[in-house]
């Protein structure tokens, strides 16, 4: 006899999904670079290991955060192109770049969304394999992306307010 | 003939003092530990390189962020003394402790901000010497902290919407 696999928290799909094409959107349009996203699985640890994250607060009907997450080479690459030019990865630009990329995600899945919300504006943290540690009670999808420059992580850690 | 000096970002002292009384009455009545507040001053470079930081945003009056970073060893210390039992530094709830204190700060000043804002949940960044990247255009006011257990700072990164 099959034993019943362990129940999974109950994640809506209708709240990864705004964030699956507002990355893919973001990337495509924006940074002219499209990347491949494989499933969007549950995190356990939540833990975040790259070297560079854009985060951004959500408030009112959905409270958490959403991180976007590269290693610096990867981030260097993604932001050359969006920028059109060469940013030095310790100059101010380079971290406005990545918590733009990080705003124009959330801000475009929050279009999709459907729920009264509002975003902050973006931290950016810089620090070889930093860990954010996620809001405990809320789970952690992670979206995986993969690009011709290296591959990168949108985490979605929200959760509807009751 | 002296050169007159260069002009300083303005920075209302009634945008920062209230992060310094809450810090202070936060540490006093619920860490049990009186922090030593010296002169707030402006930053430069705008980079945090502590090893855990707390991070909360404010949205709607104020646009912005405050960060409460700590080395390691006086977190663990502090959060220690906040619940009253050692916490293992790479447990949930040292992370949770430290989002929470960031969150008493913010919540404390807010009251008396006298502006309709509101507070984000926090972000919790642990990782030897990361960088907290600042936003563009916005002054960055440090208010030092010392305590019997170490020092630790408290940023305050907001202007008001116009």
């Amino acid at each position: 006899m099959m034993l019943n696999p362990p129940p999974q928290p109950r994640i809506s799909s209708k709240l990864i999904m705004p964030f699956v094409k507002s990355t893919m959107n973001v990337f495509t349009t924006m940074v002219k670079i499209k990347p491949n996203i494989t499933a969007p699985y549950l995190k356990e640890d939540g833990h975040t290991t790259y070297d560079v994250s854009g985060i951004i607060g959500f408030s009112g009907g959905l409270l958490g955060s959403v991180i976007v997450s590269f290693q610096m080479e990867t981030a260097h690459q993604l932001v050359n192109a969006l920028v059109g030019a060469e940013v030095e990865t310790n100059s101010p630009d380079f971290a406005d770049a990545v918590g733009e990329l990080a705003n124009m995600i959330a801000g475009n899945a929050k279009k999709d969304l459907g729920l009264v919300t509002s975003i902050g504006v973006p931290s950016v943290v810089i620090g070889n394999c930093h860990i954010i540690c996620r809001l405990t009670g809320v789970p952690c999808v992670v979206i995986p992306c993969h690009t011709s420059v290296g591959d990168f992580a949108v985490e979605v850690n929200i959760k509807p307010v009751a």
